[in-house]
């Protein structure tokens, strides 16, 4: 049988990662209404927003003034930063956590954050000398770091290389991200099972896209692997604004479906994550691709004849 | 590490259950098309239809129409029966195997079949009696087979006992179909390995519809259990009419992808399925739930900047 954890930690990164990949700007009160709703259904952390220049991504132009209004008792607000300005405005805002992203590929970090991966590199003894004194957590994001849709595959050397650069200044936790769905599971079985015992004191977080309809099972490989922390987001939101719909991230609600219903205990209440799903959905005003929002939770009386 | 096969089996279910789960008829002709498409990428056998009383189902009217027009080299075509008088149809149609449906509960089994699952039994003596001396094989439905949208939880023990009623009869085969996506991994790897224990000498077919997002992780499960042969549908197609759309079955081109990225050999041309995919698209006019075919490959080049 396959050994499972008795719990597992989904790191709700919706309103970052959903929010950023739209055409067009979420109004802070509608984004506002979404973290809260996440909120009560019992999410621990949030990637609340991105700290970028609102001229390369307007849908994060409300960062600092979101930061200051998200009620931050019992979650953890974190913030997505892509260089040194970003932190500064970010710690200024007043975040719980840094969530610090490079890429895994030199062609992806410079289509995305518009540097080298060495200028990037460069960077982190600032964004760590101003994170640390203030006692603010950083994470450590890999783009790209299952393959790239510039390069292919890219070189584990390349991500343990940049997940050391990390945790050497003081990251407690990595996110290793497939940023196009290009993971599948024996892929991420490997990367987990080396990851865990290249660092064996740092929290690992796996963000799955569904680019190719693998997210979910590569999930299951890395929860089989031993991960315990996942990216998800209310609804399947987000991925790249360039990739067709239904390309996002793994919908919180089904993967807190999934894990429960085989005794794994997530914190997070199934009903209220459907609420918000549906709250969401409403605010954007077309479907998403979370299932069980349509489906209900495992007794739905949907069908009525032959499927 | 996980333990997998090299070599598994697709059966391509596109043509019965996404033709069957429509709203329209699909012309003969343009069945004809897809199902010459999925069968030029390497599918060894397809569900082509289904023998039903068309006033039931309408959307499968021209079944021995069909079944008389496909090209019979290289490709097993099964259909589907509901029933002793579906079966004769079908055998004088000239099919290939017989898939006969049951339903493991009876609250669907009268909603699907429109009897008790005690008069389904009894017909079974005559369907394979017709079968069995034409030299047609019979694969054994199960639907609802992990858990049934009008009574939930279905017990295990009629799962086994209505195997045991088809592989009596000289069933060479059983699929256990979860009908409205209620399985999820550790409920699947479980069947798995019981039914194998019970059924050694019986070809395992696993069918899962993605009604709570969890598809692609189930048929990992079972992989991972041992089972070597699955129902997909091109495009991902299917799933009931009556739940929203995205519901349906893993579409035959993402697990392709998965599985020959993982180095397990389907024989099938990911390439050429995903063309069968964007014909079908382009037939039913509305975007299908697949990835790859919108992702392509590995290597799309889509993404070109933040994800």
């Amino acid at each position: 049988m396959m050994k499972m954890l008795g719990s597992v930690t989904l790191r709700e990164v919706g309103p970052r990662d959903g929010f950023q990949s739209l055409k067009r700007f979420v109004p802070t009160d509608q984004k506002l209404r979404i973290i809260e709703a996440v909120a009560r259904a019992g999410v621990a952390e949030i990637e609340t927003t991105s700290f970028v220049s609102p001229k390369a991504l307007p849908q994060m132009a409300d960062a600092g003034e979101l930061m200051g209004k998200v009620p931050h008792q019992g979650v953890v607000h974190a913030a997505m930063v892509p260089n040194v300005t970003g932190a500064r405005h970010a710690l200024s805002a007043g975040v719980d956590r840094l969530v610090v992203v490079i890429s895994a590929s030199e062609a992806h970090n410079r289509a995305n954050v518009r540097r080298s991966i060495r200028r990037s590199v460069d960077g982190l003894d600032t964004i760590f000398g101003h994170a640390t004194p203030a006692r603010i957590p950083v994470t450590g994001a890999l783009a790209v770091a299952f393959g790239c849709p510039f390069q292919g595959d890219v070189p584990e050397t390349s991500v343990y290389r940049l997940a050391g650069e990390y945790v050497s200044r003081g990251a407690d936790s990595v996110i290793l991200a497939d940023t196009t769905g290009m993971a599948s599971p024996l892929r991420v079985e490997k990367m987990v099972r080396q990851f865990k015992d290249r660092f064996p004191d740092t929290r690992l977080i796996l963000h799955f896209h569904n680019n190719r309809g693998v997210a979910m099972a590569n999930l299951l490989a890395a929860l089989a692997a031993g991960a315990d922390t996942f990216d998800t987001a209310v609804g399947g939101i987000g991925g790249c604004p360039y990739v067709p719909r239904a390309a996002g991230n793994l919908a919180t609600e089904d993967v807190v479906f999934m894990l429960e219903d085989m005794g794994i205990h997530t914190g997070i209440d199934l009903a209220l994550m459907i609420e918000a799903a549906q709250k969401l959905e409403k605010i954007l005003g077309y479907t998403l691709p979370g299932q069980v929002m349509k489906s209900g939770p495992r007794n739905p009386k949907h069908c009525h004849r032959s499927c």
